[in-house]
């Protein structure tokens, strides 16, 4: 009944022996608690985010339902161990691409140790966090039957350059990604990032509440960006959804704004309007050069 | 003809011996460049920024006026020195209340040496820099004939805890300031905060060119915000504004947002549309009960 998930693309991973998060098949995704305090700090900030009436509805959809918690067999198997239950956000999506992205130019929060900072710091500097205000922390990328999933190592991902992830951004709306070294076509950008319902309006809308709220500060908390190429081409909808996760280091606002999160969270946004823009151009160029020969035509007769 | 400004809030003081800043009565403001390669820099800055034809008219009246360089006597009478010649952006203004704003949540600038980040790490912490992503490095605040200016010492602003930043947002717009332990009654907010051409309008154009600029990140930066009651009290305009200041650590932004800033910008905009909103919602309050004895007086008849 249950499984290590299909679709983890950053975190503990149960193939690495360790205590790993599990899926069944009703859709609800399995968080054990780590031991070192982590575990029941994200177990407190579901149990008052969920109840919080503070927290609209529009915005309440960006975090993963949570169901409670559960006493289940470890994944590594030493023994029965205490589980998050949180909606399984990749359920009933087939071959979804999925980029995990942790916001904000530091990820140590105030009262952690000096030690846990200097080493927060340390790969804040490394990653693109202090020169971005985020970094990419894992992904996949469906590149379609014959390929398959274009999942880079935990290495690769965590030396990732600004470059890197201008080209992830636009590899991951592309259908040509697979191809060696062509351009990206960033042919779903207008489907995936763009339109009514895309991943910019949707990053547009938690931008506006980041600039309000002051009841959370989301410290080292990441944002996955999902799709499956399948909808995009049914044209199902929501095509695309970006989901919070991981908040064992949330602390309280007390009056003042996530400006942490709230700058990373621009920043992608930045990047995502840079790519659709991008790809509006290209779009454009393409109508006009199609129109060419159909001028000629008319000029000819 | 040369003269030390009379309502510098930061930054090296011609009364401390130090090399210090110098004003004309032609509203020009002298700056000397400091020996130790920011002075150059900053100048490097200015002649780049003021030919940049990125930067649209409506953000460049939010930077001073460049006027060149000039070598002129050094205040602390070393000699001849160059400096830079800038507007005089209180040139004019008669008792002017201002506070400067350092921007940012870190006030380092990649490539600076370690023992500069390790400073910039502590100041940064001990103030409130990181938590606020801002901190109030100067600030003068006229209360009137009698009482004239409240200065705070270098030393009282560095030690302003949060509590402390929200409370001067509100003094600095209240017409009973000096008087003790009273409440500030934020009776300038409206004028001075509010409003078409106020403060808080500025701040959010501001807002929108960050939210897009990739030309330039703007470390350790402070905005300075100003305004005159006499000019208020006259229904003059601009009654405030808001300048940048202090170029020194200007670097290009690759094509990345300056998210530091921008995120700091955010947390100082909603700490003063707090301001605002509370100072409407009293003024509402205050009309409720200035109408409570006239509504009994009817009832009466």
């Amino acid at each position: 009944m249950f499984k290590a998930p299909e679709h983890q693309v950053a975190g503990h991973l149960v193939s690495d022996g360790k205590l790993g998060p599990l899926v069944d098949d009703s859709g609800h995704f399995y968080k054990p608690l780590q031991g070192d305090g982590r575990g029941s700090k994200e177990l407190a900030f579901f149990e008052t985010f969920s109840s919080d009436t503070r927290v609209p509805d529009h915005i309440r959809r960006f975090f993963p339902v949570f169901y409670g918690s559960q006493l289940l067999e470890a994944s590594n198997g030493s023994g029965l161990c205490l589980h998050l239950v949180l909606q399984d956000i990749v359920s009933g999506r087939i071959n979804p691409s999925i980029l995990d992205v942790k916001i904000g130019s530091r990820t140590w929060y105030p009262g952690a140790t000096d030690d846990y900072i200097k080493k927060c710091l340390e790969k804040d500097g490394r990653t693109t966090t202090v020169s971005l205000g985020f970094r990419i922390s894992g992904l996949q990328l469906y590149e379609g039957k014959e390929s398959g999933f274009w999942k880079p190592g935990r290495k690769e991902v965590q030396s990732f350059t600004v470059d890197d992830v201008r080209s992830v951004l636009r590899r991951f709306v592309s259908s040509n990604s697979s191809i060696g070294n062509e351009k990206p076509d960033c042919s779903f950008a207008p489907s995936i990032y763009g339109g009514s319902t895309g991943i910019l309006e949707q990053l547009l809308e938690l931008k506006a509440w980041f600039e309000d709220q002051t009841i959370y500060h989301f410290h080292s908390c990441s944002l996955l960006i999902l799709f499956d190429k399948e909808s995009v081409l049914k044209g199902s909808t929501p095509a695309a959804q970006v989901k919070l996760i991981d908040f064992a280091h949330v602390l309280e606002g007390k009056g003042v704004i996530d400006h942490n999160f709230l700058g990373g969270l621009c920043s992608l946004i930045k990047f995502i309007s840079d790519v659709l823009s991008d790809s509006n151009e290209s779009s454009i160029t393409a109508n006009v050069e199609s129109e060419k020969p159909h001028v000629c035509t008319c000029n000819g007769n």
